[in-house]
This record gives structure tokens, sequence and C-alpha cells, in this order.
């Protein structure tokens, strides 16, 4: 009887126990289970998709984008960039490897050419109106791609047509202070000034020189500032090398403004309202051409007049003088003008982005875009197909996840082939414009890869601070090109680095504060968190001031495998990083940008502010403790905003307070927005990072009103850097507003 | 042995039944049961807890506010004012009925005062200096009210002090068009000019009289504008009715702009920059003053020269005649001046908001601001009072929710009581420019309630388009007083009501497209969405500009419960409503903000815009197809919005969904803004709701564009229509990609 109830008593138990089981694990709870989605908000970024994506990057893959983006030249709105309209879109809409949608936007844009029937001139000519001298109007060929008939003859884009000749002048870098030292000796009016690439930006070149009377420009390349000083093509420029060769030309955009000129504000559509031509601003108002040194050589060394100063001078074997005005009594071009027969004209464009996206699963109204332009001066395989080439490797790598179902990111990712960019950036601003609200309002981040490697030594980073530790996160984790046991991080600290106060010593991360590329728009006009990342120079090697081959129709497949990154193991550690950076921005659940070390960028800014200026606006009755005051708020903001966040367990939390953290952090930089801080500035808004011609590490509209206020000395100018410690002050203030608790 | 089976079966069945239900429902998964917050992200708005709400909302609290705020006059700054900033504060944070959190904030703002030790006068000189009238100084007693010590002198805020004399004309409303006229007849050099209130704003009654060689300028109120023409202190104005006694005088703010004018789009504080006085514009350039219409009748009724035109007559029971300039010949006035001795002088003076809030639960970072100012020219019973009452009577109903632990809001709410409104909107200003970024990225929508109860007939509201649901869904639950079985909205669409292609008909909406009150700052400035309700006049019954005891020292407790609303049922159905409203802002899961109704308000715009214009563009080869193509995108995003929103689940899908389907909604209107549209407007940014001169109900922009276009005739004006055509048409076309697909 006893075996008996034992045995009932054990058998109950076993069939209570199983029934208990099959309650627990087998019936759905109607009520109170989880829903599906109370999961899918807490994912957080998966380390070993990282891996896997990082494995997955394939040199030789960047390698192929390269050598087919760079056929042909593809300068904007020609049948080359058509080409890569369509590669770019074959390549996204593709089933197996594209995205989950692209298309291209169109946008009718001013642009500027030469006239290829009537091909610009620079010569020497006698009194006697003898040609003396004619300069190349094209680039010597040293491999077929040189022989391209599309490729363009080196011009000032945006410099106006004319006919102008005139005793020539040696005016340096035709910054300010160098026209006004060249017109104490010499009388500017009549004459062409030459000058060499750097110091001020192209159209200032000729912008600086009108005043005084100056009727035409030449720019050229100084061997010193691209070559280390090597000028011979027989055995030291391109192809024995990467240095530019001496007929060498870089080509640019002549305009001060980014975006459609003909358009500001305004997405250049076909009946978009179009201000009248005379009206455009920042644009040579005197004609200008490039040249190469091989030409600049045989001009700057017959100059007559007295010797230019020493920081005048390049690496020619002869003395820089500043012109007679003219040539040396003793040259054969005694007496002789210069002349230049510009005949370009500008032209209305039908300008393509190629937009791709990746739908995001949980905030699918949150975006991270990615974005490099498309177009080139000649076949632009640097600038920008280097850029280009990794972007594709980096879509092909996610959309493989995506497209086998492995994969969706949490956000949305938008990519940008942006067009026209080397004629002011106008791909990328005119989709600003077109998309302002939604762009404003959703974009957690801009990273931009133009140039994705201008050299092999080691990373270069710009960005907004807050930016800096996802950076170094990503950078951690991927091997240096050619040193498997070093971190591109651990390489890069040791080329550029500096003392944080609250990290120690760190790679040290530039700021974007000027129009460089795609990002400007992004930066200046919607106050969006923006990177620009690339590979670079070991600057203990090479002075050149950018790879040398730049602009020019050198720029090609050849030159780039052969001499900037053969093997392109230092485009695969971009693509690398900055995937890993955009797969973190795109999945992370608390988005990882840090507003703390944004608060490290002010309270430097600020000290440098102190430290310049503080003195002499007391003597005017300007008070900065307002401004300090601000950057102290906002740096105990952010020490609040960490610590409620180090407090949190957001993936157990609701995912409401996630996103509203997420929110603080994402529109952080748009606080820093004021429309009209910057009158004189088209499209620059962001009053931290704005750019500054006063050359000074703080605030840039500070230092610009007080650079102004003490060369004028004007009580009205000084009432303008009161202003400007105002503005800066509230926008400091509202930015801190942002990041302290919500109620 | 069968038996002994089947009880053992039962017993073993019963037992594993027993066994399921427990491992069902007595043992919680820990890995899949649902956190305790999936249930409040779903919550929506609480039925019973409006009906509670309704019902607590007590008309003798409203009156015993209201008796309490006018105590004494409380013009911004001064002892009265506060008064009752502490009495606010009292209330807000009352341990039992006060809010979460109640502060002060205060603004250093640029004010413009009489001097009591030296009034303005107004007087009649004859030749010969002897003073042979001089006009009232204060409002005739009729309560001790008029007594108090404290009441300010009429005065015309911001009018420069001077002291000059001249002929008088009479100007009608001052509009340009009517100096135009009467400089037709009348050389106005060196006259003074007396015009009434209505037409033009008050300060452009000065600054259109200027060019003409106006030296000053007096302001009164006629009879037939404000008093249906009843004149008589005896039997027919206050205190025998509500209409405005001869001396009462209608102060005010003569500044065009909104916010301290010392500090444009920076908050006024201590060390602010602010910009010299003389660069002050939108303010009298020459003296200007109100009087009584006790006065004005006496000195119109004696003016020379022809009779004005039929359309500038008044009540005066005599020939409104232009003034010869100066008076007839017959009069006893005959060949005197009119003087104005204006000692009005500015001073910057500190004026406190009090801030009070409730926290939301679940969205803490999105925000409903509930707002009305608190100063007034003297006791304010009506302007502002009413509202503050209001006011106070819905934090007291809700803040007794709160300390009960009875309710939380899912959406944090913000009070705010504003100062120095009547000066120039100053203290809202000056808030939003404060936390311009953090109320942007915010706030779901603002509502003011300024003067509650003009009149007891009505409701009248005037708001964004897309508010017009909640407010007659809120209007529907609540009872018309006096008509216990109408509701407010039943009631409304008898007085006020339009067709609706959508909805039939219902009760008229207006826009906020001037600068009214102070959602100004909010609707203009940061682009929120925004309404302003009151209860207000059978427009069959009388034709007073406003209620006539505006601005006068005669808008006093008596004067409000006596006149305006008797037993204060009408402040109770504006707290109802407005309270209803509030809540549902506050407590919706979904937000109620319609944007399909925000297409059928740009439609009309639309048709209005083409039927004015389209003819006339089309022969300036301006197109008006991109604002069709932008109004039907606009339309057709609406529609796919509110289909996704009808085939939602929202309370049971991720509340990642309706977060962004609810940012959709509440950044609409910041798509609109264009901080550079209206170059010549202070603060005016919205494309929509911009004030407009031109006097069409359709976009403001365009209609000033146009009317300066055809009015000039120059291609110059002509290229600004079709540049403010693309400038609108960006922003709808940007408006509707917010509404679209998030990607």
């Amino acid at each position: 009887m006893i075996k008996r109830v034992l045995i009932g008593i054990l058998c109950g138990s076993a069939i209570l126990t199983a029934g208990i089981l099959i309650g627990h694990i087998g019936i759905k709870k109607s009520s109170s289970s989880a829903p599906s989605w109370v999961r899918d908000v807490a994912k957080d970024v998966d380390q070993s998709l990282i891996e896997k994506f990082l494995s997955e990057v394939d040199s030789v893959q960047i390698q192929e984008n390269l050598r087919e983006l760079t056929k042909v030249p593809h300068m904007a709105t020609t049948a080359g960039d058509e080409q890569t309209v369509q590669f770019m879109l074959k390549r996204w809409q593709d089933p197996e490897t594209g995205l989950d949608q692209a298309w291209r936007e169109e946008y009718m844009v001013y642009l500027s050419f030469p006239d290829p029937k009537n091909p610009n001139k620079v010569t020497v000519v006698s009194p006697s109106d003898t040609v003396l001298h004619t300069a190349r109007e094209k680039e010597k060929p040293y491999t077929p791609d040189q022989n391209d008939p599309e490729v363009v003859q080196p011009y000032a884009a945006y410099s106006p047509a004319g006919h102008v000749k005139g005793k020539l002048v040696y005016a340096n870098q035709g910054k300010p202070s160098d026209y006004q030292l060249l017109s104490q000796t010499v009388d500017l009016r009549g004459t062409i000034a030459i000058t060499r690439y750097g110091g001020a930006g192209r159209a200032a070149k000729a912008i600086n020189a009108a005043p005084y009377g100056v009727l035409g420009v030449l720019v050229y390349t100084d061997p010193l500032d691209i070559n280390d000083g090597l000028m011979s093509d027989v055995n030291e420029t391109y192809p024995h090398s990467w240095y530019m060769p001496p007929s060498g030309v870089e080509r640019g955009s002549f305009t001060t403004h980014f975006g459609d000129s003909l358009t500001p504000y305004l997405a250049a559509k076909e009946e978009t309202y179009r201000i009248p031509v005379k009206n455009i601003t920042g644009i040579p108002p005197i004609p200008i051409q490039p040249i190469g040194f091989e030409d600049a050589y045989k001009l700057i060394c017959e100059l007559g007049g007295k010797a230019a100063p020493a920081a005048w001078r390049g690496a020619f074997n002869c003395t820089y003088n500043f012109g007679g005005p003219g040539f040396k009594h003793t040259s054969v071009f005694n007496n002789s003008d210069v002349k230049l027969d510009i005949f370009n004209h500008e032209e209305v464009k039908n300008s393509s982005n190629v937009m791709g996206v990746i739908r995001g699963s949980v905030e699918p109204d949150r975006y991270v875009i990615y974005g490099n332009h498309r177009d080139s001066w000649v076949h632009g395989a640097i600038d920008p197909s280097s850029g280009t080439s990794v972007m594709l490797e980096l879509t092909r790598v996610l959309g493989v996840f995506v497209k086998q179902g492995k994969w969706r990111p949490r956000r949305s990712i938008i990519f940008g082939s942006w067009g026209a960019e080397e004629f002011g950036l106008i791909g990328s601003a005119e989709y600003t414009e077109q998309y302002f609200a939604k762009l404003s309002e959703r974009t957690v981040a801009y990273i931009n890869v133009d140039i994705a490697v201008f050299a092999n030594a080691t990373l270069r980073a710009s960005g907004m601070p807050s930016m800096q530790n996802v950076i170094f996160t990503a950078a951690k984790q991927v091997k240096a090109p050619g040193l498997d046991s070093t971190s591109v991080y651990d390489n890069w600290i040791q080329y550029a680095n500096r003392t944080s106060p609250a990290h120690g010593t760190i790679p040290r991360v530039g700021y974007l504060s000027g129009g460089g590329s795609d990002y400007a728009a992004f930066v200046h006009y919607l106050g969006i968190t923006s990177m620009d990342i690339s590979y670079t120079y070991d600057r203990s090697k090479t002075n050149a001031r950018i790879y040398p081959a730049y602009h020019t129709a050198y720029d090609t497949f050849d030159y780039a495998s052969k001499f900037i990154d053969p093997g392109f193991v230092s485009h695969q550690a971009i693509a690398r990083t900055a995937g890993n950076v955009l797969i973190r921005l795109a999945d992370s659940l608390l988005l990882p940008l840090n507003c703390s070390d944004y608060a490290e960028s002010l309270e430097d800014y600020l000290n440098t502010a102190v430290t310049l200026y503080q003195d002499d606006l007391k003597s005017s009755n300007i008070s900065m403790e307002p401004l300090k005051r601000a950057v102290a708020s906002f740096r105990s903001a952010a020490t609040h905003l960490d610590q409620v966040i180090r407090s949190s367990d957001l993936a157990n939390e609701t995912p409401l307070k996630v996103r509203r953290i997420n929110d603080q952090l994402m529109l952080l930089d748009r606080a820093f927005l004021d429309p009209l801080a910057f009158p004189d500035k088209y499209a620059y808004r962001h009053v931290i990072w704005a750019s500054s011609s006063a050359g000074q590490p703080t605030f840039p509209g500070l230092a610009d009103a007080f650079a102004n206020a003490e060369s004028s000395g004007k009580s009205t100018d000084w009432d303008k850097v009161h202003y400007h410690l105002s503005v800066l002050s509230q926008a400091i203030e509202g930015a801190a507003h942002t990041l302290v608790d919500v109620i």
C-alpha cells in the first residue's frame, strides 16, 4: 500500500511537474508575454557582425572598382560622368549585392567650361605683337590616359572670359598682404600677376588682385610646395614617382561659395528662381588661368625688378623678382607683355546625385548618411574615385548582408554619390537645400570619404568632437596597412597626437571648419555631426601641400596603383574604418556620440579666446564672462547627461528613454546653428565651426570680429565683437539646455 | 482494475491540469514576460479623466482668481506686476494644488513710460500762446479703480518725447492711402494729424505720417468703431454698459516688431549686446499721443477745410473735415495750433516670466506649452487677467490630479506667465530666443489664451489647420455657457462656419498670421503648431472693434463681472475647452494633429493665388506650376500619412512607431520655416503664416511681392515674386518630404 501510495505520489509529482512545464513553456501568456518588438528595440551593435564586415572588405574589389571608375575622364555632366552614374546605379540596384533602393536626383546647375574649339591661351608677346612664348595648352602625355580627347584643358572654372595683356609681376600666393607688399614697389595697374597655389583660396588670388588694377592672374604650383623641390620628368616626377610633372596643372573651381551659384538656398530645379549672373559673388572679377611650373619657371625666372622676400621664393633655381613690372632688360622677353586669352563659358547643365538606401529596422526615421562626390576634373583616380571605390566596396559588403537576410541596421543608411563637387560642392549642397527639414530632423551623422588615400602612412580624421570616440573605437579594430600587429589607431597616434585632459595622449582629430569637401553643407548649413577621414602622408617625408597629381591629368589608375597605394591596402583600411564607424552609428542602441568630448573642445577654444582677447576686450568694456559661463554650463550639462547614461539600463528601460537621449546627442550640433550670425558667409550657420579668416584656433566669428575691430579700431567694429560674443554665448547656453534634464 | 485505471487517469489528468495552470499562471516567464513599461508606452488619453477635469473647472474659482489679479494695476515691471509674480509663484508652488515646479525667469528689457511728474499734454494754443483747451490727462473716475495712483496716464509707448505744434488735420486711420489722399488737398508740412484707431497698426499711424512733414500725431477711438455710436456717460457708456466712456483712452505699444527692441534675436540678459537706441526700427519717428473721444470730438468738430470722404466719417454729430489745415474760421480755435508735449522716457527694466511644469511620464522630452501674459496696462481684468484666471484654474485642477497621484501626463506640460507682452510680446519672445533649440526640437504645440472672454456669445479660435480637429473634439465635449443642451461646438458653428471639402459645414478657425499676442514668437519664429482661443461677440449685435474697455482704466473686475461675463460661465467654458485640448495634446498616444486639414488650407491658399495672380505671372513668364506641384505633393503625402495611421495598431506596435509618426506631426510646421524669406520682417520665418500687408487670403510672401511688383512694375520686383514662389514651393515640398515614408 505504501509502495502504491509512493508510486502514486511519484507519478502524480511527475505528472504535475510535466503539467507545470507544459503550462510554463508550452502556452503563450496572452496578457503579459512580451511582444516580439521588445527584444528588437533593445538590440545593440553586434560585434561579430563588425568582425564579419572587416574580414569581407576586399582590397582587390576596391582596386577593380577604381579601374572601372577611372576608365575615362568623368568631369561633372560629361558623358564620362553619366557612365559613372550608370555604374553606380547598376551596382546599387544589383539584386545580390545592392541596396534596398537606388535612384538618381537631378539638378540644373551653373557650371563653367573652357571652349574645346578655342583653347585658353597664355602667351608672351613682344611690343611688336610677336608671340615669343606660348604656355602649354595640354599636359604632356606619359600614358594613354593623358591623350584621351576628353581630358579637359587646364582652366580656372568661373574665371570670366577675356583678353588681357600687361607686364608680368610675381605676387607670391595672391594673399591681400602679398598684393599690398608688392604694390609698395610696383605700380600694379595694368599688370598680369603670376601667383603660386597655397596661402589663399583660388578665387581669392584674383579677387584680391583686382582692386590694385591688375588685369589678369596666372597661378601655378611651385615645385617647392608640391614636389619637395623636384622638377625633372627625366627621372624625378611621374611616371618615375608620385611627383607632379613639369606640365602638370591643378584645375579647380574658382568660387568662394558652395552650392549652385544661381540658386542660393534653393534647390536648383528647372523652374527655380535664378539670380542674375551679374549678381553672383565670390568669383574672379578678372581672368585667371592656371599653368604648369614648366611655363611658370620660364616666366618667373625672366622677371625684372627687385628680388622678392625670402618667404616668397619657391624651388626654381633663379631669383624670384617682383617684376619691373615685366621682364628683365637682359631677357629675351624684355619689354614684352604676358597675354591671357580666356574663352571660358558658363552653362546651366543637368548634374546628378546617385542616392541609395538601406532601410532601418527599428528606427527607420533616423539616418546615417555616407557620401562622396563622383565627378572628377580628369580621370580622378584619387580625387574622388578612391573614395567612391571604398564606398562601393562598403555597400557591396553591407548589401550582401542585407540581401542574404543576415542584417538590417537599426537606423536607415543613406548613401550619396554627389555630382559637381569640383565646381563648388554643388550636388551635396543642392541635396541639403531640397531636403532641409527632413535631413535636419532625422540625420544622426554624416560620414564623408572623398579622397580616401592621399598617401599610405597614417589615418587622418576631422570631425565634430562628439565623433572622436567612435572613430577611435573603429580605428582600434582595424589593422594598419602593412603593419599586421599594429592597429590603425596605434599607428595614427604616432603621427598626430595631443594630450586630452580627459583621455591623456590620443590621436589628434581635426575640425571641419572650412568647405573642403561635401561635408560643408551638412556641417555648416544643417548642423549635422560629421566626419571626414582618409589615409595620408608621413609629414617627415614630404612637404607636398597635397598629393602631387591632384586635379591634373596624371591622377589616374596607373598613378594611384603605382604610387599612392600599391595593393590598395590603405584603401582597405579606410573602408574598414569608415564602415566600422558607419555600422556603429547605425546599429548602436545608444548613439556613439560623446558630448563631454565636445565640452573639451569648447573649453580649448575658450582658453585660447581668453588668452588672445580678454585684456583687449576689457579695455573696450566687453566682458567675456557670459561666454565663460556658457562653456561652464555646457560642461556641466554634458557631465550630467553622461551620468544619466551611465546610471541607466537602456536595454531594459522603455525604448523611449534611449530615443530621448539619442535625440539629445543627435541634435546637439543643430543647437549651434544661427542663420543670421554670418551675414557675409554664404550658408555658414554653425557658430563653432564656421570658416574664419583670422587664423586663430578659437571661435571663428569672435576671432574674425576681433581681428577686424583690432585693425579698424572703430567702435562699431568693437560692437560687432560684443554682438558675436552674445551670439556665441547664447548658442552654447542653448546647446547646454538641450543636454540637461529634458524637463 | 479498469476503475482504478480510470481513477488514475482522472487523477493524473487533474494533477496535470493543475500543473499546467500553475505553470502558466503561477510562474513568471523570466525571459519573455512583458516589462511594465510596455503598458505605459501604449497608454492613450483617458476619457474619464477629461470628464473629471471638465466637472472640476469652477467658475467661482476663476472669478476669485480675477478678483485677486486685478486688485491693483499691474503694468509690466511695476510693483503691481511683482505682486502678480508672487501670486502666480505661490499658486504654482502650492504643495496641494500646484505644479511639479515653478520659478521665475528675468530679462532686462527696453520699455517706455510717461513721466508721472511731467504728464504728457495735448493743448490747443492760440497764436498768442494762450491755452484754449487742454485734453484730459487722466480718465474720468466712476469707481475707486480709476483713482488708483498707479493708473498710468494714457500714452503711446515708444513714442519719442518732444514738443511739437502745428495746425490740425484729420487723417482718418493713418494708413498710407489716408495720408496720400489728405495730402492732395492739404499741405501736411508742419501739421499735427489726428487719427482714429483701426485700419493701420499703432506705430504705422506715425511712421506713415512723417514722410509728409507731419510733426505729431493724435489717435483716439471713434465711438463708431467701439461704441456702436454711443457717446454719453449719463446713461450709455460704462458704468451703465460695457461701452467706453468719453474719456476712455486705449493705451498701447507703438512698435511694429515683437520682442525686446535692443536685443534682436538674443535673449535680453544683463550682459547681452544691445544695439544703439538710434538703430531701433519700427517705432514712431515723431511724437504721438492717444486721447479720449471726448477730446477728439472737440478737436475734429472744429476742423476747417473740405469735408473728408464718407468712409472717413465716425459717429460724431458733425462733419469730419480734413482741416484747413487747422480749425474753421468760425471756431473758437480759429488760427490756433494743437500742441503735443510728450515726456515719455525709455528705460531698461527687469521683467519676469513665471514658468511652471508638470513632468511627462512617458515622453518627458515632448512639451505642450500653455501660456498667457501677466502684465496689463492698468488693472487688465479682461486683458490679460481673464486668461490668467483661466490658466490658474486649469493648473489648480491639473495640479490637484498630480499632487493626489491620480494623473501624470504622457508628455510634459509647460505653463508660461509672460511678462511685458503689452510692450511688444517681450517675455514670450525672449523665452523663445533663450531656449530656441530646446523648444524647436521638443514642442508639440503652444496654446495661447490671452483675453479669455471678449464677450459671451461664441467661441473664437485661430490656429494652424492641423489643430482644427482637436479644438473641435474638445469643444464638442463642453457645454455652451447659458445653453445647457448645446455644446460650445454646436453654438460656435452657428456664428462662424465654412464649408470644408473634407468635413462639410464646420466652424471657421482663423489663422495666426499676425503678432496679436504671445503666440507670435512660437508661430513665426519657432514654427510651432499653435492656437489661440477665446469667447467672443455676436457680430449681429455689435460692431465694436474690440471690447470697449480695452487698454483703458475701465478694464476692471467690476467691468468684467458686470458686463463681459456675469457668473464667469464663458470663462469656465474657455477653461474647459482649452484644458481639454491641453490634456489631449499631452496624453494622446497619437498626437491629435491632422496633416490633411493642413493640406486643405494650402489648397485654399493656392486656389486664391491662382485666381489672383496666375494670368499676370504668365505674362511675366513666371510659372505657378512648381507651387501647384508642391501643394499636390503635400496633399498626397498627408493622405499617405493618414493611411499609415489608419492601418497601424499603434498601441500594440513598437512605441518607436507612434513616436516616429508623432515626430512627423509635431515637426510639420518647422518645415515651413525659412529664416531668410522675409528680410524686412523681424522674426517672421513661417512662409505660410507670416504677416502680410497685401490683405489677400493667400500665401503672405507671394501676396506682398505681387502687390509690390504690380505697383512698381519693375522687373526686379517681378524677380522677387518669382523668388518667393520658389521659396514657397521648396518649403511646401520640403514639408511634404517629412510626411511621406521616412525612408
